[in-house]
Order: C-alpha cells, then sequence, then structure tokens
C-alpha cells in the first residue's frame, strides 16, 4: 500500500482547488469539487476522496467534463426540475439544482431534480448535509456501472445505487449514506491490494461462484447488502433514477470509474420542507439520544447514529491532518508543478 | 395451528365487506378495507389479512377507529397534503389523500400526503400497485409500535417501519414492499406456536441476549435487516415520518396491534409523475427481463423481481381460493351471525 502521510485539510484543499482551476475550473466551481472531495477524505471515504482527482482532471482535459457549465435546466413541472448536466462537473450540477429548487419550496413544499449526463457526484452525505444545513429534508438516490448481482442471480447487473437522507433535528442532522452493495468495489480493491481474503457472501467470481479470492472478486460481481430487501431497494434505485433523468441503466453506464466514456448515470435530488416544526425537531433530537444510550450488544460499543461516526472523524481529520497515500500526494504536486 | 380451509376470494370478500358494514363502514369504506385485506390474503401475507379483521370491529365498536371519516386534509403547501386521520380507517384515510394528491400532479409534478391520527394501513404493497395503476410512481412508508433494536443494540426501540415503491413500467409495474426488521413479529409468533427455532441473527431476548428461542423472542426485539444499512434506513423512516406527520416515534406508538388504544403512528406517501416517457417504460421492462433471465446461483431458481412473487401468488389463489384458519373463519361467520 506504500507510506500514508499527514496533510493538513487546508493545504489539502488549496492543492486541489489549485489544481482545478489550473485545468479551467472556475473559481466556485472549483471551491465546490475540492470540497466534496475532501469532504470524503475527512468524513475516512477515501474512495471518493482526492484519489479520483486526477482522473478526473483527465475527464476535463478529454472534454469529458466540462468544467464551465451548470448543466441546463428545464422546469417539467412547478416541483420538478430537469438537467441536462452537458458533462458538468457532479457536485457543479446537482448543487446548482438545489440551488434551483429551495425557493420553490415555500410555495410547494417539496420539489424534485433529476439529473443526466454530468460528472461522478461523490459522496452523497455531503449533499445531505448540505439540504439539512438549510433546513430541508434532503433524499438522493444515484446509480452507478453495473457491479452488484441480483439476490439469487450471480451477474453484475445493478449499481451501487447510494441513498442519502439528511434530516434535520434540533441538535446535528440526521445522515444517512449507503451503498446498496454487501461491500465497495473499493474495498474489494483494497483487499486485493493487501491479499486479504473477503468476508463470507460479499462476492462472486466472473463464473458466478461465491468466492473469498478479492482478485477473482474484481472480475465478478458484489453481493446486495441485506439479501433479497437490500436487493430490492437497489433495483428500486435503479428504476427510479433510470424513469426520472432518462439516465442508462448499470447495463449500459459508464464514466465515473474510467476516463474515457461520457458520464450516462443518473442522480435524482427530493427535497422537503418538514414545516415549522421545532417541537417536533426537539423530538427527533430527544429520541435520537435515547438511542445513544439504550442498551448496547457490547457495552464498549454504544448505539451509533448514522452521521455521528463521520462527524467524529472529521473532527479529528481537522484536528490531526488527513492521512493520504505518499504515491497519490505526490502524484498531485507533480500534476501541479507541469501544469 | 389447527385445520386450514380453502375459502373462495369472492366468498371472503362478501364476509368481509358484510362484516365491515354491519358494523357501521360504509359501502365504499368497507370494500376499500375489505378489498386491502383480502388482497392481503392473495398475495401470501396472512399477517396483514383477515386475521386482522376481528380486532378491527372491536376498534370500531370502542370507537378508536370512526368508520364514517376520511380525515381532515389541509394543503400546507401547494404539493404537501396534512392530514388529521381523526381516527380512520387506514386505507380509508390514505386512498383518500391519494385521492386529493392526484389532480395536483399535472401541475406540481409531484406531491406528498403525511397523516397522523389514522388506523392501520395493512399491506403497503397496495397502495404502491394502486398508485402504479395511475400511472405514477408512490413511494409510501409507515411507522409502527417499537418492535426492532438498532444495530449494536438489544432493546425494541424502532419500528418495523416499511417502505413500499412502486413504478409503472411497460409491462406489470414493479412493486416492492419490505419492512425493515429481519423478519416480522407475526413470523416469531408463527415459530413460537409451532415450537420451531428461529435462525441465528433474528432476534434477542428481554436481556437483549441474542436467542433462538422464539417465545424468548417475543419478549425481546428483531434485529434490522442487513446490519447497520438496514437499521439506517429503518431509522430514516422513524425520523421522517415523525417529523412530516407530527405522529409518535416508536416507544411512543400504539394502536396498530391491540384493541385498546388510539393508532399514534403516521404514514407518508409521495406521488411522483413520471412524465410523458414510454420510451423509458419500455426501457424499464426491458432491463427486468434482462434481470430474470439472467444467471441465476441455483437453476432451479430464476433471479425475481420484487411484486413477481405476489403477482403468482394472487392468480393462484383468484384460482384456488384463499388458505384461511379453519378457527378464523369460524369466527368471522360467528361475529356476522351473531351481530
Amino acid at each position: 500500500m506504500g507510506l500514508v502521510v499527514q496533510v493538513s485539510e487546508t493545504s489539502l484543499r488549496g492543492l486541489c482547488t489549485g489544481l482545478l482551476e489550473v485545468w479551467g475550473v472556475p473559481s466556485e466551481a472549483a471551491r465546490l469539487q475540492a470540497e466534496l472531495l475532501i469532504e470524503a477524505e475527512l468524513r475516512g471515504l477515501p474512495s471518493h476522496g482526492v484519489m479520483r482527482l486526477p482522473r478526473l482532471l483527465k475527464r476535463i482535459e478529454s472534454g469529458l467534463a466540462d468544467p464551465e457549465t451548470k448543466g441546463r435546466q428545464h422546469w417539467r413541472a412547478e416541483a420538478v426540475l430537469e438537467v441536462d448536466g452537458l458533462r458538468a462537473l457532479g457536485p457543479v450540477a446537482l448543487m446548482a439544482a438545489m440551488d434551483a429548487l429551495a425557493p420553490a419550496l415555500p410555495q410547494t413544499g417539496l420539489a424534485m431534480a433529476a439529473i443526466h449526463n454530468s460528472n461522478h457526484i461523490g459522496m452523497l452525505a455531503w449533499y445531505a448535509e448540505a439540504a439539512a444545513e438549510r433546513g430541508l429534508i434532503g433524499i438522493i438516490v444515484s446509480t452507478t456501472e453495473a457491479l452488484v448481482h441480483p439476490y439469487g442471480g450471480t451477474q453484475a447487473m445493478l449499481g451501487t445505487n447510494p441513498i442519502a437522507i439528511g434530516i434535520p433535528t434540533a441538535d446535528a442532522p440526521f445522515i444517512l449514506d449507503l451503498a446498496t452493495g454487501q461491500v465497495s468495489m473499493g474495498k474489494i480493491h483494497s483487499h486485493a491490494l493487501r491479499g486479504e481474503p473477503l468476508d463470507e457472501g460479499w462476492a462472486v467470481d466472473a463464473a458466478g461462484r461465491p468466492t473469498r479470492d478479492a482478485e477473482a472478486a474484481r472480475q465478478g460481481a458484489i453481493a446486495p447488502f441485506g439479501g433479497a430487501k437490500g436487493y430490492g431497494l437497489g433495483l428500486a434505485v435503479e428504476l427510479l433514477v433510470a424513469m426520472l433523468a432518462g439516465s442508462e441503466l448499470a447495463p449500459g453506464i459508464h464514466g465515473t470509474l474510467d476516463a474515457t466514456h461520457p458520464a450516462n448515470k443518473g442522480d435524482v435530488l427530493i427535497l422537503i420542507d418538514p414545516g415549522a416544526s421545532s417541537e417536533r425537531a426537539a423530538r427527533l433530537s430527544a429520541y435520537l439520544d435515547m438511542l445513544r444510550s439504550s442498551r448496547a450488544l457490547d457495552p464498549a460499543s454504544p448505539v451509533a447514529i448514522p452521521g455521528d461516526g463521520g462527524r467524529k472523524r472529521r473532527q479529528a481529520a481537522l484536528r490531526d491532518g488527513v492521512d493520504i497515500p505518499e504515491a497519490l500526494l505526490n502524484e498531485l504536486r507533480s500534476l501541479r508543478e507541469n501544469a
């Protein structure tokens, strides 16, 4: 795995924003894209962090990502925004859609954006948190390349199809962000790199046989999480997004893991105004506190609330710095120097 | 378990509708409530079928269910309907909300109803299917009594918090309906009745110890499905519904499993107009066919699509009749005769 070094969030942010700007990304868009990657690092999700940047720069170079556009927005109905991303950076198109939806909410109460033809939107929790910071409930779903097999099947036919839900409370917001696969392909790759066996039930090989060999699994498919139920949820996301965004279904999706194809997945964002409900928000917070202090299976591991772990890791990383593989840091620095 | 007899769907429907009418339920409401229970029987979900009827009649008798109201609807925003169910029958309040939302959709594109103070809404798939039959995407979530423990916890703190999603396609609609518990409390009860051991990981006893003893599990809590991810989803439903409907959180919920308390859970319905998209609907159907014919782990069990199994069971039950415990049938008939 090579050496890992600690870099301050500030210096990493400067490096990434600078690189994006050199590659022609306007400063506000560069700020958004860099923040998305760095927030993933801070929360301990390096698979969605700065390791994505060199590939993104290549996509900009080859025209697969247009650093200047926010996409073309079209209101299909009073509360439904259709977005042709025009190859925009993922967070740029999605945050522009959120900015466009928010003013509709006082009137309609909820609103939805369906986006196709934009680049990878990265860690969904970031958007859920952005919605909650505005006092809104945010639901984000997205599709990906085919990596997950159906329950009872053995071929990669579904995306990892993540779901994020952000709900404001009287304290920190509830932030759920989960992929509907049992594990991420990133985790399979890192097991392969370290030569570690996979857990039982994580994956099948190219012939469809259950395997604990990470190398074999890379050519195969990941199991859905939670058996038939998780499969059903991942499939619902697959269909919802394709139906609403007009994007491809998993077997035809490319462009979030390569530097050679346009990104033809889709993203759907729903925002809901929870209404004037400070009493309800306080009840949610009190309930979450009851959960945190409820009896734990292992007294050393208290019951956790989705979002808590990420926030704790973020605080530590802001204090101690972000762990980055030295090779990756060198690659980014050399890109900057040779630009 | 006693004897099981087969009853035709028509005669069961007549019996249930007649009983409801004798108990003062207006004929259209009786038709809806009976259809909901019988559709659960037809699809092989007897825990949400006619076994619920005697208790519902008791709730009507004692004023916990008002057979005549559809609830009080209030548009909080152009696309958000708040409903005080006024103790309405669950399907009556929810279908009235669906009827009220649908006309808003051509203008707003999506709309939501949040309902509190209505009775049990039963099998969610029924509503998802009703939405899909109107050419709409339907998302329904609901809360229940505390039956499920948090991931890493051992106390029943969450409801089974089901999620249903209906998506129209060019063929039969995609109908997902899942509870966020690993199993239903109904299944625990039926294992207890038969003296069968539970599967590993299904439940804990009252002291929080993992157990395979169904009797002990009845006093304990059910595991969330899919580990931390399923727990997160169930918790998201818990918070979303309480926030939007103003209903109770699980530890304070009663009234869907007893005949003594008002039902203070909540239900949320979101309808989305998928737009003029016959080409997209055809793509979804083609993709679902690809999934059905994709390589199966066990060649004797082809890959299934959520909703397929229920439809098949329904066809068979319409032809062969519905399996009903004789004791339950006798109870219903005697209620009818002695009314």
